[in-house]
């Protein structure tokens, strides 16, 4: 498993050639015809996942019911060393699901199943088709519920989750998916089915579900996640503050958590967000004329959140707050996130298409940092709306713009960059909780250097020495980053390339 | 890096005819000759750590004093292909410090700088010889403080508790260490030095850093160490609650944490710790009579505090606890912790040996192991002390004997065995906090399947290829486990047990 066999280094051309009728037979013969997906119609719908700038069909779509069926597929592409990923619900934003040219791609939709409720410890397991929100529906009624929530947790899946290391607006408090996964059962990228992790958290030996936590299915596939649950608030509330300007608002930020308080979840939206959520879902929550408002969840006991909530009003009043508004009753706080969930989606009225981005700051820099971006804004000459977890400096810059405007995409691409590397200016990073995948893979070098991102390959090829499992993801390549400003730095990488630039 | 060189290959017959005197000329070429000690007589010292009933000299002992010096002594010990292994402080319990013959010690002794305190991110960067208790001590003057607290916290190293993935009383609410280590500065088994992780949480990329802490020395040495430091809470209680069974204890940790009350730390010290405690301290707090006392911090806000220990007490009296007293101010407090910080060293008053376990059990299953070790304890005829981290279900069972009489260790070490397998039968652990080292490897087939445990194998092949690093360590072999009831399982890593048995 360790070293490269050379005899099955692979090519485009080699792929391009290949006869997939008698592969496409084994995949039946595994999971059925009907759980094979060959033709071109059926695959468009395969064809992109949330990020829908990049677009490329698979070779052909298998959807596997169990581990052992997960773990047969793989095995057949081991055997003809084809390159092959899984998708969840395809809501990822940095491609980590998008197919390759000539790849089998592994679907989850039909490992739906929750597989375990123990509620005495605390612990749910789950097949990774399984939807993020249904985890906390199977507790709710008992009075817990799984913390990270992104704002599609709707229709995310559990298994895209764990392959990105998804956030949300409830991990400033309880942090991001990796905090919430005990454990995992594993298809390797050979086949081979191991466990990693367990039913508790003190598990003995390297942490491997630590590093399969965000590896974008660059490990292999979870098709077991075992799954940590909290205990629900006894109350929580949730305040409304509309502020004259950003920086007041991120002041605020810098206050709360100053003063010792970690709220459930707080939030930045500026005027360009707060009017895109108002003309598209009319909430009358969010104040239209504010530059900024800030939602802030504090939940605990009820003594300790009516006391912190009190304070939290008073430091948001200090920091220039013009209004303060809490909601303390179930409807009232789900209407004052709902705009915020939409946020993204309500930005359609704004402009034909939008550019997301995901970076993260140092909680103190962000008054420098929303005046750069300012200065960014102007300098492209498009407008960027702002939607963030602020609490844990995690920035969602939203750039709009007209795609079919030719060469727009590149410039707002090229946007999108200066601010990514505004933020690793600032002691920050390219990514906050969208991934890498096949969108920031070249901004890699701006935050390791050659030996740090080769330290990463070598244990990706300890893992998968054929470089099978979703290859081209997370690393710059010379030949996906072309000559771009890190050139240099990825082209020293270079004897570590001969697997990972394969495909 | 990746495949093995099998011309490297190495035994203990080569190291045995080893010129050690030109490998020593390097060392000293590169520390300086005082700090390289080679006599039988100064190397008595570091022939064992905690863990005392094993003992091995090494071959030479080196003290560096930067990365740079460590990453060089490195070099030397690859390219001779030399064992070597760390130690900090050697308090560790398990014997990751135990030296190897023909090894080399490299002592972090020298390296004890705090390079670096940025209050306003809540980071500090230490050297890895840095005391636990000294980065608190650097930043409780601005109201931060470190959150893992080893009972060994006034002199382990932070090298030694990111090697181990220690823990503390704090760890029930705040998590173990590898909860607050954001980056690492690693010389790699090769001499190469990198960066894993940062000085923010949301690193993209693997997660190299969480899967570095708890490995032990197996996977490189740790030269500078990222923490993050929290903010002091406003208040602290701590309550003494003192029952007349264990049972009842334990029913209460159940009751506190299903009201969703989550206190900073909730030990349990059995009669006979009580006793030795107090022979030994005579703190006057703990009632000799007691069969068990239940130490609980609540930390927060003032109103929070209150109200939770008042909560707190109720649930304490409503399970059967004859009295509850609550400590508010600081001297009142210590004095209450003091004795369960002194717990271990105390049963020296009982007996002339004590083998310390370190396993870990679902909360819920608490009565029953109890009893199955009270059990255990009558059938071996050893008494066994309990002291525990009850709020996470962790035990410390002591088991007090007479090492000066022959065979006697031989029975503790199975008395301790069975504790272990009760532990993992329960769905528990092998260790909670004082990882496997030399000490457990043996019972790793015991949580872990062969293909899983080759899983991690493969990750340590993949950073040290030679098997240089701390061998022996961790990982079970056909020769350290001998025929051990799991030798089966150990046996069908064979494949892998060329690198990790060559020592």
């Amino acid at each position: 498993m360790i070293a490269l066999d050379k005899q099955q280094a692979n090519s485009q051309d080699r792929l391009k050639s290949i006869d997939w009728q008698p592969i496409v037979r084994q995949f039946e013969a595994i999971v059925g015809a009907k759980n094979v997906v060959r033709t071109r119609e059926e695959l468009l719908a395969y064809e992109c996942d949330g990020l829908t700038s990049y677009k490329q069909q698979p070779a052909v779509v298998v959807l596997p019911r169990t581990t052992e069926e997960v773990s047969e597929i793989v095995k057949v592409c081991d055997r003809f060393a084809l390159p092959f990923l899984a998708r969840g619900s395809g809501t990822g934003l940095s491609g980590g699901a998008l197919p390759l040219e000539n790849s089998v791609l592994i679907v989850t939709a039909l490992m739906k199943r929750i597989l375990k409720v123990d509620l005495e410890n605390q612990r749910v397991v789950v097949q990774p088709g399984v939807i993020n929100n249904w985890v906390t529906q199977a507790v709710s009624g008992a009075g817990f519920y799984y913390a990270p929530d992104p704002s599609s947790q709707i229709i995310c899946s559990v298994g895209g989750n764990v392959a990105e290391n998804s956030g949300g607006v409830h991990c400033l408090k309880y942090g991001v998916t990796t905090n919430h996964v005990l454990g995992l059962k594993l298809v390797l990228p050979d086949g081979a089915i191991v466990d990693v992790g367990g039913e508790i958290a003190e598990m003995p030996g390297y942490d491997l579900t630590g590093i399969f936590v965000g590896s974008e299915g660059t490990l292999g596939i979870a098709t077991e996640i075992t799954l940590r649950i909290l205990k629900a608030a006894e109350s929580i509330h949730v305040l409304l503050a509309d502020f004259e300007n950003v920086e007041a608002a991120g002041a605020t930020v810098s206050g709360v958590i100053g003063a010792g308080i970690i709220p459930g979840g707080m939030e930045i939206m500026d005027n360009m967000s707060i009017n895109a959520v108002e003309d598209t879902l009319a909430t009358g929550c969010y104040p239209r004329d504010a530059a900024a408002i800030l939602l802030i969840e504090i939940d605990g006991s009820e003594l300790e959140v009516a006391e912190n909530a009190k304070r939290v009003e008073s430091i948001c009043l200090q920091n220039g707050a013009r209004n303060v508004t809490t909601a303390t009753e179930v409807e009232q706080r789900l209407k004052l996130w709902k705009g915020r969930k939409a946020a993204f989606a309500a930005m359609g009225k704004l402009s034909p298409d939008y550019y997301v981005q995901d970076g993260v700051i140092p909680r103190t820099k962000l008054p420098y940092v929303l005046k750069e971006m300012e200065a960014l804004s102007q300098k492209y000459g498009y407008p960027i709306a702002n939607v963030f977890h602020a609490g844990d400096g995690n920035l969602h810059p939203l750039i709009l713009y007209n795609n079919s405007i030719p060469g727009a995409l590149e410039k707002v691409e090229a946007l999108g960059s200066e601010i990514l590397k505004l933020c690793v200016r600032v002691g920050g990073s390219i990514s906050g909780e969208h991934g890498i995948g096949a969108d920031k893979r070249c901004y890699m070098p701006e935050m390791f250097s050659p030996s740090d991102l080769e330290t990463m390959i070598w244990v990706r090829s300890c893992f998968d020495p054929k470089g099978i499992a979703n290859p081209t993801k997370i690393f710059p390549t010379p030949r996906t980053c072309g000559e771009a400003a890190n050139s240099q730095a990825i082209h020293q990488l270079d004897s570590q390339f001969k697997q990972i630039e394969r495909f």
